[in-house]
């Protein structure tokens, strides 16, 4: 027998009663059922940003949220700052250059989270910039940037911040109202426990102002025409209706678990890893880890791609491997949505296992117990 | 007990095991499984737009296809023709607005198609115009195009032809190669039997010329880099992958069904409708009526709000309202996807039931029996 285990960091694992819900009888979105629907998860979606700001929901990978948000909120006239500090963020300066938005970018060391000081001084070198754009959780390198530090900085400065939450919302403190950040974006298929194809967004009054000034250069995801659509909570384009379904059903059941006690358990999942990987006497890859997803750098002699198959075929983990230049290099392990410390602990044990068989010196049992302990004090 | 049963326009019902392949675990999609769903899902919409294209499928909606179709093949230099008979057609001249792309309407009159003379006509007045776009199956009004008429035109005018067949592709014939159109598009949640969420596009290699001689000012509708993303069967953004998995599993069966006997048996549901409609006293509200969806004109003295609403909470029929100036006027009945001959006439039955609750003088039966004489020969 073997159970598949997703441990890569989107899609993750869904929960059965949100699976079923997708199996449920197709129904139709011009009615009063989706409208009811569609307000209860925009109120969901407030709860999960933290925020009272519009939250909109796009039928779309994520990346159709931060066109739509990068679209609606740097017309002409304006020019946004992006910190690249991975493969996602380098998406920001895809879409603007597509759509041939005005963007200067700020490299910052891969591993790295995107700093207060180095956004300062690239603000004060062009005051052309009003709009910054940084991810939370840069996904491909397992790097946080404190968002709450460079909200203070853009509302000071008096520019709109704009922040990729897709490994972020629902899997670490996101406190957009309280920060100040004013347009996040997520996907469904990460923290929120949802199958892929769906992007949301949370736009404030501050962002609505910029996006109202301008005009926008798209119509398929145009932040405008969602918003049109919230006044009877229909949809411009027909919706996805059984991932609408779902997202109720998965967002419900993390507002009855609290997002508090959510923050709290990815932790936990992030430090017993991190102390598993110490204890295997390997690295972990970023300097500044998030607790959303853990990069482990390859042990010199053991080949990448042979440990994630074994990984896959041997123990039924799906894990991650690294993207771009960390391609090789890294293996990762997500801590978002359906996952716990047990399905953790099996990971662990599979990875010990798998070192083994391809040659890396190991002494059994060394990262489970040390992951173990973690979990017994947080349990405590 | 009630059943629900949709006869909506899109969504239309989704067959059970269609259903259930959406509840599966979810699996990742940069994997071997997956480039082979991909793989053969492509071949499987070659034989649904009958052509050796390339085969795209979007995480969107119908419109996010359609946005790519025209965004792609009109850069700058080019001009495109909207013919614009609907409320859909309407939505390509929005895109091209949003766009900024050069176009001109060709209006004519709702509940016709598109006509070749007419299209011929502004083609002379305006040499600028390559690029012409026409609605197969109009579905607000649920009129009938002669695509295969019109397509021979562009071909001697040496002009791209795209095409709109989401309430035609599945359900009508369409020979996109035969034919000699450039780009045709679709939506998941018609006749393809699936929910909403995915859009698909056929784009030819005349098509892909234009494509490649100009810079797409998009990114996540960029048709450029789904066809790279196809080069290993990948996806250049997350992909839904249940609704992949549904797709894969619908398109089988309907190849199972095969194509031809499809489009019969959607004839038969719509002649039979239409049977009915004049021996209940109604009238057919297209002129040129297409077999994918039928739309029926209220009675005067008939609510057509108490009449939708009376069929749906009463008897469990979603039927379908007006759009833009026919709400109020029209009623529509789906002829496309999960809906068989006895569902029909079960929809006609409620749909007696109900004129007469509302004080339509009707002859009960009349419209049943004249439906299924229609199916008895069909049958035979």
């Amino acid at each position: 027998m073997q159970k598949l285990r997703l441990f890569t960091p989107g899609p993750t694992m869904v929960p059965e009663n949100v699976l079923l819900e997708m199996a449920r009888p197709m129904e139709h979105h011009r009615t009063a059922w989706y409208r009811d629907l569609h307000k209860e998860l925009c109120e969901l979606l407030r709860y999960v940003f933290q925020t009272q700001a519009t939250c909109l929901t796009f039928t779309g990978s994520g990346t159709s949220a931060m066109e739509a948000a990068i679209v609606g909120c740097c017309p002409q006239g304006h020019k946004s700052l992006v910190v690249v500090n991975g493969k996602f963020a380098e998406r920001w300066v895809q879409v603007c250059a597509a759509f041939a938005i005005d963007h200067t970018s700020l490299d910052v060391e891969w591993g790295h989270g995107a700093g207060v000081a180095d956004i300062s001084k690239a603000m004060d070198a062009d005051p052309k910039i009003d709009t910054v754009v940084v991810v939370h959780s840069e996904t491909s390198t397992t790097a946080l940037t404190d968002v709450e530090a460079i909200a203070r900085l853009t509302r000071e400065r008096g520019a709109l911040l704009i922040v990729d939450g897709i490994t972020a919302v629902g899997a670490l403190p996101v406190r957009m109202d309280d920060w100040g950040v004013d347009v996040y974006v997520t996907g469904s298929q990460k923290a929120l426990m949802l199958p892929p194809g769906l992007g949301f967004a949370a736009v404030n009054d501050r962002a609505w102002e910029r996006i109202d000034s301008g005009r926008t250069p798209t119509l398929y995801n145009d932040l405008k025409a969602y918003r049109k659509s919230l006044e009877t909570f229909d949809a411009p384009y027909t919706p996805a209706v059984s991932l609408m379904r779902a997202a109720l059903c998965a967002l419900r059941s993390i507002k009855d678990r609290t997002l508090e006690s959510i923050w709290q358990e990815t932790t936990m999942l992030a430090r017993a890893t991190r102390a598993a990987v110490v204890a295997m006497g390997l690295k972990v890859y970023a300097a500044d880890p998030v607790d959303s997803v853990t990069a482990i750098m390859v042990p010199s002699g053991v080949d990448e791609a042979a440990l994630r198959k074994t990984m896959r075929s041997r123990h039924g983990f799906q894990i991650a491997g690294g993207q771009g230049k960390l391609k090789g290099n890294i293996i990762r392990f997500s801590h978002m949505g359906y996952v716990d410390a047990f399905d953790t602990l099996g990971a662990i044990a599979a990875l010990e296992i798998t070192l083994k068989g391809l040659g890396f010196d190991i002494e059994i049992g060394i990262g489970v117990t040390a992951a173990q302990r973690v979990f017994a004090e947080a349990m405590e």
